[in-house]
């Protein structure tokens, strides 16, 4: 199995960015979140003067089994549809990368159809779709360790050239049933509590995804370990999400954390590894009903709340400017010291 | 008294703009807020391709009369110390205006102190410091005749020069007082519930603070009118704010609204004038008691909650880049019809 070499950041250097931050010139505290970010990020760089350099969207896409028990109103050709949309610009992902300075990477993670090469997308190709999870394993332990292996392998691709930023991105119709599962499996929270209207269910729409999501889990055959239980219900493109993630923490990267699918997908490897919550940055809280409680088991607060569920690393990287402004603000103030304001607070 | 012809933006155009974003390659309405802010500027704009263009934040300091009786651990001194290191670069508002390419207009309303000329902070002082308003009106009906007009001047200068979306900002060591009188007689909140800690006052500077303002209002001696309330509690800086929005949305521009200092200039606005709230986007929910409530009482959200508390315009600038990624969506996105997607919905 692949191993994650994940250190925590060393908290010696804590104080000195507290102390950094609360003589810039501001009353204390009052820049909020955006002294919380400086402080994370200047632990995870262990430095004073942050940077955040080539920043990535690494988005994954794969099909599920799942879909045909119609937990989705998105059809499944949407995925590959979309995949193809996003290497030739002008999706909801596009947009937000070229405004941000993003790469866009795109990933075929186990699409159910032969994407022509020549678009940029990368064939990591595991299988045509995960299995129905209602009646087998979503995916077998070796798949799971290949999407695993095969998402680290795209971070250390992107962190090689320079990128010391990634947030994660996804297209898969049907993702936010394995998504609920995970939630539930790796929270506890009861499972109707994990449900939500994905792409745009309605109220019975919801409905019958909980029952196909309950008799799921009533069928489950698999083992007591983390990975038995994101082999079963998962996706290959969250397992190759998980993958690198963990690899961005032992690269010592920022983790930009999407929405519900990916805050599902670092719940997991968190569950593996809980090193890896010291590199993420939870960028956007959704209305997909789950998301705050999911949120809040982990103890974390996102930067925005935008209502935003289009998932593709949307949130995230909606949310880079204030990353970037937390940055700037470390690096950029005066402090008192060095200027003629008196300190007021 | 200067008199604002603003007109309320024709509404017809807004089932187009409406069929536009619904037709966007995505969920619909699952770009959430990006979308609201899309159709509120195309209206603004009465266009289906709005665009924002050299941005501005026009920043008004001056002293305030109230400061005498101990309302805030801010010093006099700082709001000239902090004007004249704005003009330098190297504060808060500076690497925010920087980042996202603001203008930085600096304005001397009233500050109670020489400032030197030569550093690109326009003059338009009406007084060192407004008058303590525990025994008497701050200003004169003439000077807030004077900074409504001042304020307006800044705002069409900045319009010639070719910017449509302005945000204001202050400094003025004290203001936080005015702005929950303001908010008081502009809303029937009680006044305890519009006081916070501003700059940062602990528990007994709020109660001292709470004790002021109550017999500041039990002592009013004005008259009924919105004028007369701002003229009493109000400040130069407050008061330029106000016209300058006043001016912005008569001249169709986009006003971006701070946090909770100009929430109270802009519902003192619209007090006067109903229409300029549909010029306004509400930038950033700060954690100032009675900010949330004011939002409430006018029926608007913000958009960033990042408990910020600087003022300066901060929570404004902060916000621009997710404004702009909703006019980036609303251009750059490619229709269901213009891509091979199945729309899925």
């Amino acid at each position: 199995m692949t191993t994650f070499n994940i250190a925590r950041p060393d908290k010696a250097i804590e104080h000195k960015l507290i102390d950094k931050i609360d003589n810039l010139t501001k009353p204390k505290g009052s820049l909020g979140m955006l002294e919380q970010l400086a402080l994370k990020i200047g632990i995870i760089q262990q430095t004073l003067t942050p940077s955040l350099k080539n920043p990535c969207n690494i988005l994954f896409a794969a099909d599920h089994g799942i879909i045909e028990e119609g937990v989705t109103v998105s059809p499944k050709e949407v995925t590959w549809q979309q995949l193809s949309h996003f290497s030739k610009g002008g999706a909801g992902i596009n947009f937000l990368c070229d405004q941000h300075g993003f790469k866009l990477v795109l990933v075929d993670a186990g699409v159910d159809y032969d994407i022509p090469a020549g678009h940029g997308i990368i064939d990591l190709k595991v299988r045509k779709s995960t299995r129905n999870f209602l009646y087998e394993a979503a995916m077998t332990a070796d798949e799971l360790e290949l999407c695993m292996q095969r998402g680290a392998g795209v971070v250390a691709d992107v962190h090689a050239r320079g990128c010391n930023v990634v947030s994660f991105g996804e297209m898969g119709s049907g993702n936010t049933s394995s998504s609920s599962m995970w939630m539930h499996l790796f929270t506890d929270i009861p499972l109707d509590r994990c449900i939500g209207a994905g792409a745009g269910l309605n109220g019975s729409g919801i409905s019958h995804k909980y029952d196909v999501l309950s008799r799921a889990l009533a069928n489950y055959k698999g083992g007591d370990s983390v990975q038995d239980k994101m082999a079963w219900f998962g996706g290959y493109e969250l397992a190759m999400a998980v993958g690198g993630m963990l690899k961005a923490a032992e690269l010592g990267m920022v983790i930009l954390v999407d929405g519900f699918i990916m805050t599902a997908c670092i719940l997991a490897a968190s569950r593996l590894y809980p090193e890896v919550m010291d590199y993420a940055i939870f960028c956007h809280q959704g209305d997909e009903s789950g998301h705050k409680l999911m949120l809040e088991h982990m103890g974390v607060k996102a930067v925005l709340h935008l209502d935003l569920r289009l998932g593709e690393g949307s949130g995230a990287v909606c949310a880079y400017p204030i990353i970037q402004s937390a940055v700037n603000m470390i690096n950029n103030m005066d402090s008192f010291q060095s200027v003629n304001v008196t300190k007021y607070f």
